[in-house]
């Protein structure tokens, strides 16, 4: 996985000196795409710039983004971090060990929550993978810009350790964007046929995009679910005018 | 490299606030002997205590040295970080691998200079080995408490990779046969909704497996696309009924 085509993104980080610091460890590792979810307004301050250290560049070129989904969608891998070790997360070794077959030639996101809380659930939602260090349980919890740092030294590592290019990058991925626009043509279309419960679409949402991210789609791939779902939607059609015509 | 075998010195810290990131780095990987050599006075003052978030014990225990080598004389193993790339120095991850070899049974130090200046030539002297952080030469220069924190990740990776299975196999899997019974019940969906070509269903089925076995689903997935599959042919029944109703 190669450092230039990592992303950074901090949702709702809420100390000044902990994106600065975050900024330091970005460029420590040779990181340089930032994008601020919901930034903390005093980050402009001048105590907060100077803890980022020879980084200002990177703070001055981040980008603000009004949600997490706007902040990856155009990233093919999406990974979040996770305070708890789910059983299903990456250790930021096999992130970037096996990250750049599943990022294809895109865009991967890493993705941090706020200090005290981390990511939401929704949020964790919208992420293909989950990525957990593993940290002693006894004081699981790293300061924000210790967790960047952590991931982007792996990165660094294993983009060190590969041979020059071999101009192999695997198949063409699908976006963030993509995928998402797919989920929510499937969500239109499982609710017509009252495959999803109304009430509750995401439980099912997030194992399908689960199912999804795992496989890392082309986007053929999508289009084909896309067209999937249009279809669906098409004899869901059929079902409203039967009941119509029942009643 | 056991986390217990470890001494962490630090060696004329100047920011009490350091000393405290470092506490908690050295607590979020395990570890919990500290050294210093000629701590700054104020380190004490509530401001650097409050910094060591859940890891003032690591703080309280620190024993304080006169120097260096009275803070090393228990290991068996002195490793002296360097922001310098040193021919000889070696990599975190091959001090983590490969010191054990080298201390024995005995202990390990981990030494880390001053912020502005690093460990003068006679410190160095007296380190074993060099340990350089492979950092991005445009920005060396790691804070003293991401320092400790890399050492302190590599050294903990390698103790838990050493340490007995957990029996910890990943996800169950859902086998062929499931997969294949998913992909029937599917055909059948698509076909009666007529998105299925049903003189060549083949290649979209295809494409459907690589995606499916791309991810490599779990039994609940596979029974998830069942039910997504036995709902499209009950909305596929109602345009069947409806094209009944129309003819």
């Amino acid at each position: 996985m190669s450092p230039d085509s990592l992303d950074v993104v901090l949702v709702r980080p809420s100390r000044p000196a902990n994106v600065a610091a975050a900024c330091r460890a970005m460029k420590n590792m040779g990181l340089g795409r930032l994008f601020l979810v919901e930034p903390p307004a005093e980050l402009a301050a001048p105590e907060a710039r100077a803890l980022a250290y020879g980084a200002w560049e990177v703070l001055d070129a981040a980008r603000v983004s009004a949600s997490l989904r706007d902040a990856v969608a155009g990233a093919t891998l999406v990974a979040g971090t996770s305070g708890r070790p789910l059983p299903s997360a990456w250790t930021p070794r096999q992130l970037a060990e096996e990250g750049t077959a599943r990022a294809g030639a895109g865009r991967t996101a890493l993705v941090f929550g706020p200090e005290a809380s981390g990511l939401r659930n929704d949020e964790l939602a919208l992420c293909h993978v989950h990525v957990h260090i593993p940290s002693d349980p006894a004081q699981p919890s790293l300061n924000l810009a210790q967790a960047v740092l952590v991931l982007a030294y792996e990165i660094r590592l294993s983009a060190l350790s590969l041979a020059p290019p071999h101009g192999n990058v695997g198949p063409e991925r699908a976006t963030s964007a993509d995928i998402e626009a797919a989920l929510d043509d499937l969500e239109r279309a499982l609710l017509a046929i009252g495959y999803l419960n109304p009430d509750n679409p995401g439980k099912i949402l997030a194992e399908l995009r689960g199912l999804l991210a795992r496989a890392g789609p082309t986007p053929r791939e999508t289009s084909l679910v896309r067209g999937l779902a249009r279809q669906i939607l098409w004899a869901a059609g059929g079902v409203a005018r039967q009941r119509g015509a029942d009643g």
